[in-house]
């Protein structure tokens, strides 16, 4: 891969690093590791996409699913990025990133504060899925990937619903990870300053689901929702 | 502003709407209120910094703070937005996001799941703070952003972490706040369906504070930190 920075230590297992994926600085939080890209991109289903447009970056929200060592995201086929992807040849090149916060690490010196989270950085060219057997399984992909074993238990698309839904493919190849863990570092030298100092856990937690409305009073709340 | 689809009707509380801060579909869930993008900027730290590097767009996650109609962030002086910020005339054209997942959203259709959610999106120019006593203020207001109370309750950066560290400076002009909530919108002919449907909420949540191990087993949880 061109720019690549890979040494013969990287294991197999591992994105090959290049120039954009090589932080500047705190090398020593990146990671290429495979599993642990695909741990933190399983673990959270909304993103963050970038593309550039007119010139100027735009990041936007959205969901997305990774099957294998593809990552799919959709939309309105009349949303922006969507249509920019349809009508670009290859396709639309995007940065998608992922970020999860673990917690708050509060230093005795205002500098050494910090979190603890894990990022994903994916950079490449996103592609309009036009095979229609790949978009139902990414549509799929995309409900499973939020609330695993949902997919089969709803209504899937039709042809009018597919046809007004736009799905794009990234592939894994060029990749990051980012994370910062553990406590905190003060400067020796503030070790005895009276601040309180530590870390603070962040979760995401769920409440307990509220049913539509017109849900028929018998409709069991499934099991794919009961650990949540 | 140029590209203003401003209309009378359009308080004076709220951000002017541009070409790029009206989407292109879903308009009804889009807000220009100043009161609403403050809370949703104010009620979370991390946002979502995209922007142009060699053509292509970058996404990284990083911790702001609100001033007032000013938003901060700050890196390593050798970081590399920051450093394109520092050399760019006037400025680094940026995107920041900041997005809260509120809750999944379960459809009888697979096609009508989705995310109750509230985001703002900020389009402009990032600057680098020279100003010294515009740098201080926006650390101690990037600490507090995180932890209300904690700037006052920490070492003050030295001189030396200070020119170490690059703030860099977005107003906001051009803003505009996405959200979804309520519950789930089937097609009247789903209704019947077997399918559980309905909101599963989502919260961030703070565990225990974790002292830090070399913290003197008498200083006390502050104040700020009760509540979490």
């Amino acid at each position: 891969m061109q720019g690549s920075t890979q040494t013969p230590s990287q294991p197999a297992t591992a994105y090959p690093p290049t120039d954009r994926t090589v932080p500047t600085r705190s090398p020593d939080r990146a990671s290429y590791d495979r599993e642990l890209v695909h741990a933190i991109l399983d673990e959270a289903y909304v993103c963050h996409l970038g593309f550039v447009r007119d010139g100027a970056p735009v990041v936007l929200p959205t969901l997305y699913a990774r099957v294998g060592e593809r990552l799919y995201v959709h939309g309105s086929t009349g949303s922006r990025p969507l249509r920019a992807a349809g009508q670009a040849d290859p396709g639309l090149p995007v940065c998608l990133t992922v970020t999860h916060v673990d917690g708050l690490v509060l230093a005795r010196s205002a500098f050494h504060h910090s979190i603890n989270y894990r990022s994903v950085v994916v950079h490449g060219v996103a592609r309009d899925v036009t095979d229609p057997e790949e978009k139902r399984q990414a549509l799929d992909a995309l409900v499973d990937h939020v609330v695993p074993g949902r997919a089969a238990d709803s209504r899937p698309a039709n042809k009018k619903e597919l046809a007004a839904t736009a799905v794009l493919r990234l592939d894994l190849d060029e990749v990051s990870a980012k994370l910062r863990t553990g406590g905190v570092n003060d400067e020796p030298e503030d070790l005895a300053l009276p601040h309180w100092a530590g870390v603070v856990p962040v979760r995401r937690t769920y409440g307990t689901p509220i049913p539509d409305p017109a849900l028929a009073a018998d409709t069991a709340l499934p099991d794919y929702l009961q650990g949540r």
